[in-house]
């Protein structure tokens, strides 16, 4: 089967909220190619600049493109930079130098200045200018190689995960208020389980566990997330090299672009009966 | 009624896990209080020290105390820190210099040097030693004060909330994978809807709406958000002194403090039919 590239939709704020691609529908005893539409993640970069001031970078944040200016101006408020509108002069929306990727930094003009030092010392900074999905897939790049083909899993044993998964989170049952991660042979026997309220907290744990048994790479592998994906659930994955990542819930548009980029096979929405695969469907056996 | 304060119950790792409080629960026409157990969220900071080398702040999260030394090996390996687990000499939880005080630091001594400025361009610094849960509450009362006694809401308007946020997901219909936040009036009135991939996003976004339209703060009003609450959802909630804050699903140990620091009404678990109220229920008309 061939997945067709990545389309993008632009919504009316210009950058694209919602991206459309081709995915492996699996529904009991239907599979086919489907496009579906995925919750566009990109990392927006925030500036601000009071009057006489040098440009400060407050902020990275991987965010859903559209109302920039308000996720800009609303995280100044609520992290005691800003007090009221007054005090904003103008926000701006940085060009890019490259057409075709979409802009990702936003600077908002004040009245007073910013301490730099203040800014530095509460948030992460960034690494350089002009970032966007792909600058952050070259990053991890650094660090990654493409995973190796490694196992196949059949249906059977995919379906049955998230039940697992679910049986054995102690924590969750608890408090009905945490993340899982789970880490599988493909025999579908648990490995490790771990809960945190933090998504990549949970994955963090579990590969933790592995480097200190000294069994990294997790190249035969398979992990599961009880909530979404991300560019950085992803990316951790990547790092130790998983070939198969499974989620219960959606995977956002740069999840699925780390998975191809590093030849990964993610499952999306998957349950009992049914699950979305949108990258390297050749590492399961769907048919029964 | 009085709410109990909140009591710690230790998991085998030292550190609790989950966090047991007083709530008062709301299930179609029974109201009454129980005891709860709510997943523990508590800062943690991770330290590198190579021979020779002073100490390293490499990065702070917020997790669910356990496994503390699997989630920092974890992160190490997954940002490319350390590749296996020879470079590893020792891991060290620090000591609290208050014994009441939960540990969240820890030190991994590694076999090589870690590049300070290579640490620091990637992940977020941190202000000071001896993080704890208190001092990410102190950190908040720097800018914030406890909010107004203000509004009550009717229980009909609270249970037909998340109906309404949902019905208006333009993005979360079409993607099946977006956080929301929504902001209304006491009426049920919708004011604001935005949409992310981060819930923490969404809120910024709405409280930015509400800055750039002179509106903040916004004292009379109540936020809902489809996930889970925090601390980080809380902070910004405060921020914009809002009296009442919903959520579909559960809260964190540390948003439930927030929210009885700064007064404000925390409810979790709110369905058509029932809800949990953690602090605050004089804002709730709760008999029909």
């Amino acid at each position: 089967m061939h997945l067709l590239p990545i389309l993008h939709e632009h919504s009316p704020s210009s950058a694209p909220s919602a991206t459309r691609m081709c995915i492996l529908a699996l529904l009991q005893d239907t599979l086919g190619e489907q496009l579906d539409w995925l919750a566009t993640e990109e990392p927006l970069e925030m500036r601000v600049q009071g009057p006489g001031q040098a440009m400060v970078r407050v902020a990275v944040t991987m965010r859903t493109p559209g109302h920039d200016h308000e996720l800009v101006v609303g995280f100044l408020y609520t992290e005691g930079l800003i007090h009221a509108r007054h005090e904003i002069v103008a926000i701006q929306t940085e060009n890019s130098a490259d057409d075709q990727a979409p802009c990702n930094v936003v600077t908002v003009h004040l009245t007073h200045s910013i301490n730099p030092t203040a800014v530095q010392r509460n948030f992460y900074a960034t690494s350089s200018c002009g970032i966007c999905g792909k600058a952050s897939l070259d990053q991890i790049a650094v660090h990654c190689t493409p995973v190796a083909p490694g196992p196949v899993l059949d249906r059977t044993v995919l379906e049955a995960l998230p039940t697992t998964l679910r049986n054995a989170q102690r924590l969750f049952a608890q408090t009905g208020g945490l993340h899982a991660c789970g880490l599988f042979e493909v025999t579908g026997q648990m490995v490790s389980l771990r809960e945190d309220v933090g998504r990549h907290n949970a994955v963090d744990k579990v590969v933790g566990q592995m480097v200190l048994a000294g069994k990294v790479p997790l190249t035969n592998q398979v992990l599961l997330v009880s909530g979404r994906t991300s560019l950085e659930i992803m990316q951790k994955a990547a790092m130790a090299q998983v070939p198969i990542v499974c989620a219960v819930s959606a995977p956002s548009s740069l999840a699925v672009e780390v998975a191809r980029r590093f030849r990964m096979t993610l499952v999306g929405f998957l349950r009992e009966t049914q699950c979305n695969v949108y990258t390297h469907p050749e590492r399961l056996r769907l048919d029964h």
